[in-house]
């Protein structure tokens, strides 16, 4: 049946249309029930019934589906009600231990695109990959399906490359110096990042302190076009849509899927254009691979996935031990990569990047990769090209008084070692909770600073120095240090 | 922070609330975060942000809220914003293939019944019980948390009895009579029943073809304060009310759990206060347990359960291959059980409820079980007994009234043998969809009656007749007939 559009400013976190009891009698659905939107998009609703707001001839729709379906208030849309979602007999089949095929697992992956799954039916997806596993098949099969039911961007060029860290490490942001470095040494890097999820920051927050990444797809061929990579938020692009929602469920229980993981990050790289790709995995004990033979056996399900899509792809196995850089937190990172981009700031996040940046210019097939990466670094060249890119991103010139604003917050702190001897820990959870705790990512400016890593510490050094715009946040983070050692010294 | 109340007429099939943009922001709260009302009751709701509906001094509250809550229009609650629920590392624990201790279980129990978890969390819940399992422990634990959740009822009297049926049999309505009998024969039994999921009609649907089932828990007590026994609808009596939340979930994919199961029949028994309890499990091809191997391990864990509560339990396993009496339908299934009360009608209907009363009189301790169930079957006194229910539940006196005023569906249809020989299979599945199909549990005087069971038959005898209140659903039912066969004949 037709039905007219009443689009509402309503914010109901998934996709809810409000229809009056008349018309979901006549459409023969309940609350709760799906319907199916076919024209001009097609798109599934979950239903409230609300008959005050709408008459019987008109569909409310919540802000998530008005930003779907771009209708204006009284245009008409094709209503149905919603067959019971093959899906979820799909779904149910993998529960069951058995080998989803890669049309079943396009139908599952195109109904969350659609919105034709609940919520509770993606946890029972996700929940059935964690306890019953993915088999390689299944595997690629599912990114396959992540990449079709998206948007791809294509670019034209030798060298289209990518890097990816699995993540857990507080501080590490090599990611913007890499880009850099190699965009330098001729490599195209069309590179999304997302935003924090449990970290002190994620790549796209730092940039953000001093760039624009919230970029449609256009404008990310237009800087790519222009420098030869660019620094955006992923989050909205379309690339792998089903990604964002099955993510959204997995974080309920902050589960950790491995065919899941590969299949997110594979789909994203592949719709992104990448040919040739660096997976860095830290290992160790603190990070999320506490064994390198347990990265290994995940380095490998990456290469194996790679080579079915026909990408250059290696996999770096580097320490998870402990932070990488000083800084922790969107501004104190960002202070970081500038620093190191000027040949100063932290060895360890300098001397990662580079090796990065070896890597993947050295995957490219490119001959003097550690001579043209250094050389890019040590000339200044990366920094111009950082620069060139973040003034592209914001479609202006001036990278150099953003720099000149990066602040950390008001309030701080000096914790200093109470007696002489060695950092035998710094706990990577522990900084990412201070950073958390201080504000991040939201509070940009703060953060913790840490003045020494592991080895040989004396008597009255700083340890670390926290940043934080409100006294109380400090005395938390104070607290929670008191609580935590995240810092052991012996 | 207090906020005044208003009270939408607004089904949003979740307990939401809507707030304004500004009210959100005071409470640190965005869309799809969980707030905590904790006065005049401690309940959580899901935030949607609708800033037209509301004042920044006010809250709306979605129908479930309203009536849980119970306030009236300018009342104030008192609203914080919910810390991160606890259950949801308990859930992840399980999801890890670790046990739960009851303590564990009980806060994931009580947070499911205060709305503080999500319908994907609680989907892990169930799908990690499924691929991880439970213990025993578990599931005993499982079982008392949620009872400890709910109501309960008490009784006074030496016999209280239950009985339970797995289900899954079409027809095979022997509740109302074996409570007769066994209400006839002096035990109490305060009996709730659900209504159809997938089946033509649950026992509460056929009961309330005569009677009102939706009582209260005072009306219970009052009912079978009165006659011994009663027949009603256990689904808002908030005796295990999270089971009804969780069972909300598995359904979305048709998942049979087992702890759940378990936990969900041994609750509402204890919650109830039977003492005394007879489990029916059909077994064999066509049911939903395949062979009587299977249907012991079951039994066999009801019994353990059963004696960690010190219930009298005995588990009976019955012929689970074909239906059990002639109709299939709220009406048509009436109209069986009052032949049966009469001493007439469906044969095997008779033998099992007789079969079930006498085992449940017996583990009573009572003697010359056989003889009293016949008795009272027989002399009629369980058909009074019936009369009394009924009648004490309705509060009237117009049982034969309401007897007389049972009529199968105006559109019928026969269909006959179309050769001789033998009928080897009549599907459950197979007769529950048709009874679906042709309008049941809604259209009460929809369904299916059928002349004969496996075994002999003579070319043009009668196997089935249809009945319906619409030519079109009448259609659709012969056309699955024809497609799918559910009556073999060799």
């Amino acid at each position: 049946m037709k039905l007219k559009v009443k689009n509402f400013n309503w914010l109901a976190g998934r996709p809810v249309v409000v229809l009056n009891e008349q018309a979901a009698k006549k459409l023969n659905v309940f609350v709760n029930d799906r319907i199916k939107i076919s024209k001009p998009k097609k798109v599934y609703a979950i239903v409230d019934i609300f008959s005050k707001l709408v008459s019987k001839n008109q569909i409310g729709l919540s802000h998530e589906l008005s930003k779907i379906l771009e209708v204006k208030n009284g245009a008409e849309v094709e209503v149905s009600s919603s067959e019971i979602s093959e899906a979820s007999y799909l779904i149910k089949k993998k529960i069951d231990g058995k080998t989803l095929t890669g049309e079943e697992l396009n139908l599952i992956i195109s109904e969350i695109v659609e919105n034709n799954l609940t919520e509770a039916e993606i946890a029972f997806f996700t929940a059935a990959q964690k306890l019953n596993k993915m088999n390689l098949e299944e595997t690629i099969n599912l990114t396959k399906a992540m990449v079709k039911t998206g948007a791809r961007l294509k670019f034209k060029g030798k060298y289209l490359a990518d890097k990816h860290c699995i993540g857990g490490i507080a501080g590490n942001r090599t990611t913007p110096i890499v880009i850099a470095i190699c965009a330098a040494a001729g490599l195209t890097l069309p590179k999304t990042s997302s935003r924090a999820i449990t970290s002190a920051a994620g790549t796209a927050d730092v940039i953000e302190t001093i760039a624009n990444v919230e970029l449609s797809l256009k404008e990310i061929k237009k800087v790519v076009h222009k420098t030869g990579a660019c620094l955006a938020w992923g989050g909205s692009l379309g690339l792998a849509p089903s990604d964002d929602k099955i993510i959204h469920v997995e974080r309920m229980l902050n589960l950790d899927i491995e065919p899941q993981l590969l299949a997110s990050i594979m789909s994203k790289k592949i719709a992104a254009g990448a040919k040739h790709i660096i997976i860095d995995i830290p290992c160790g004990k603190g990070s999320k691979i506490k064994t390198l033979d347990k990265a290994k056996k995940l380095g490998d399900k990456f290469k194996k996935i790679a080579k079915r899509f026909n990408l250059k792809l290696k996999v770096v196995y580097t320490d998870g031990t402990q932070p990488i850089g000083n800084g922790a937190g969107p501004v104190l990172e960002m202070i970081d990569i500038l620093q190191v981009l000027q040949n100063k700031g932290p060895k360890d996040l300098r001397d990662k990047s580079l090796y990065l940046s070896i890597e993947l210019i050295k995957l490219c097939g490119i001959k003097n990769a550690k001579e043209k990466a250094e050389e890019a670094l040590a000339s200044g060249k990366a920094y111009e090209k950082f620069k060139e890119i973040v003034n592209a991103q914001n479609g202006t010139n001036d990278f150099d008084e953003r720099v000149k604003n990066l602040q950390p917050a008001k309030f701080k702190k000096t914790i200093k070692a109470k007696k002489s001897g060695t950092i035998t820990e710094i706990s990577n959870k522990g900084i990412n909770s201070i950073c958390r705790i201080l504000g991040t990512p939201e509070t940009i400016s703060a953060g913790v600073y840490l003045h020494n890593h592991v080895g040989k510490i004396t008597k009255k050094e700083p340890l670390v120095t926290l940043y934080a715009e409100s006294k109380s946040k400090m005395k938390d983070a104070l607290k929670f240090i008191k609580k935590f050692k995240p810092i052991k010294i012996i």
